[in-house]
């Protein structure tokens, strides 16, 4: 079983993985898989994957036959498994505990070589409805402090396996960058009674400068103190700490301008390798004042990142201005 | 000028340095200089570089010629600069200011296809001291409050140019992963009264799993909660927050030890890129009680960092005790 582990200075969780590649060997760059033929991912090979835990589909179809638009599958080699206990124990000075979790894969279309954001608006819609009935789900479990959902495109940005697909992790622990943002939210509403985040669009839509796209319940911007160039957040305008409490036309326009947005990226800078990151809230909160989630989007374009990681030190060579203005003008297809 | 922007949630600055490239098209990919020639930083191509700050040559030598067995100078293209005021601004709910600083780099040896463990030890031993001497001279700038020194090796890990070298960036500002070890350390000394650091060694000289190398001053280990494969850090095993404080036996000890672990990790894992962080104590601080500085060597052996960057959350797969076995049974040439 995985093992999580705890930086004993700064309370940063790990998650030592023992069911992947480790020994020095095993560090060959890794291929992407050729397109198309053998994909487990793709229609008529749902036998090559673990059985669905969710798909969508017409009436009539078989489980675990071809006919999905959406599916949702765990992953072949889980970081965290969702069998066995909690059981959290030292060694020393130091914390650790089981790998206890899940990890899936949600696999966003069947059409191999297709891009998200050419994903009919319907079907975009759905693989948002697939990441809220996840989470709806797995909340149930009371052993789950936080769901992660995130997409991996190109394998400079860790993709594995090139058919469209995002995950979900799900832990027993809240990882350290969504304490900072609990925490630095939670401090800026003791001073000001608002949330920073709320102020963040106010600020960003009387300045105009930094807005890639906008519509009637979402913004996107590249953020003011963006670490990497193009660095993209989708924010939602009404105030929510909980992504799972989306409303139904929220998810029509939510889809819209994730489509936009990565349609623009795609088009501007000539399909890049990029993550795709859900910050929401811890799973035992509820209704933040302080808190906001937002889709973050961040395009792999540097390598340059080797030293930021270990210090959260970034140098980013594209004022967010002029990465909105190219992306704000840039008439996607 | 550059700019340092702060983000209003997390409190961490970002340097967003428009002297560098920027627009979409300059994101191709970088090749590396090649072998020879007309690197920059080879001998007797002093003035294609700015003027030096600091070199090590034998008496006669001429300022800016060849001779130089280390040699400090200038970034050609700063993330950060020293003239200036350091003006520090609001911009609405924003913060920033002037990109005020220092951007040198340390040529480590005349010899363009060496590597750092292939130094003679008296030669490492001044890469050592040229680091100190920086520091120390940087130190009197009031405007500065913190000094990092690291190196990347290898274009993977964000090297430009081949030739060895190291740098340094001094900032008006403390970046958030050292505010972090300096509040984490903090909160355990106002709990033990004992330095975490510190205790680590004890706990890593007791259990004997983790350690690559030792000696006298220095031990090597691979973190308890390792969030890179192979990720190893150099600690003296004399408690001192400022690495400028080390005495001349222990430069002799380090630079022993330097060379072990990066002969090791270039022989186990086959001259991998990789970055190294010097992590010591803020400028404006003094023989801080919790604080304990060390080296940490991160090989770059996995992409998939990707979203690790975007979240602080680490899938590792290899654990750092058999990483410590790898490297400690590794009887490199």
């Amino acid at each position: 079983m995985p093992e999580l582990r705890r930086d004993p200075v700064i309370g940063r969780w790990v998650i030592i993985s023992s069911n992947r590649g480790k020994r020095p060997i095993d560090f060959q760059v890794h291929q992407e898989m050729p397109q198309g033929g053998t994909c487990p991912f793709c229609p008529g090979f749902e036998d090559k994957t673990p059985p669905e835990i969710l798909a969508y589909y017409p009436a009539g179809r078989e489980k675990n036959k071809s006919g999905w638009w959406v599916r949702v599958i765990p992953n072949k080699f889980p970081a965290l498994e969702i069998e066995g206990e909690l059981d959290r124990t030292g060694e020393g000075m130091y914390d650790k505990m089981n790998g206890l979790g899940a990890h899936e894969v949600i696999i966003e279309t069947p059409e191999h070589g297709q891009h998200l954001h050419e994903l009919a608006q319907q079907k975009m819609e759905d693989v948002i409805w697939s990441w809220r009935d996840r989470i709806l789900d797995l909340k149930k479990d009371d052993r789950l402090e936080y769901i992660m959902i995130f997409k991996n495109h190109g394998s400079a940005a860790g993709a594995s396996i090139s058919h469209p697909h995002s995950q979900l992790i799900a832990m027993p622990m809240v990882p350290i960058r969504v304490k900072q943002e609990g925490d630095g939210s939670k401090n800026y509403y003791g001073y000001k009674e608002r949330c920073v985040y709320c102020d963040i669009i106010h600020q960003e839509m009387a300045q105009m400068q930094r807005i890639v796209a906008n519509n009637k319940d979402f913004i996107a911007i590249t953020p003011f103190a963006s670490r990497f160039p193009f660095e993209t957040w989708i924010m939602p305008h009404r105030h929510s700490s909980e992504f799972q409490d989306i409303q139904k036309t929220e998810v029509a326009n939510l889809a819209g301008l994730l489509k936009l947005v990565l349609a623009k990226h795609h088009f501007v800078l000539d399909n890049p390798p990029f993550n795709l990151i859900l910050h929401t809230a811890p799973l035992k909160t509820s209704r933040l004042p302080h808190y906001h989630w937002y889709i973050e989007i961040i395009p792999k374009l540097t390598r340059l990142a080797g030293f930021e990681q270990g210090t959260g030190f970034y140098i980013n060579p594209t004022p967010p201005e002029d990465a909105a203005k190219f992306l704000r003008d840039a008439n996607a297809p």
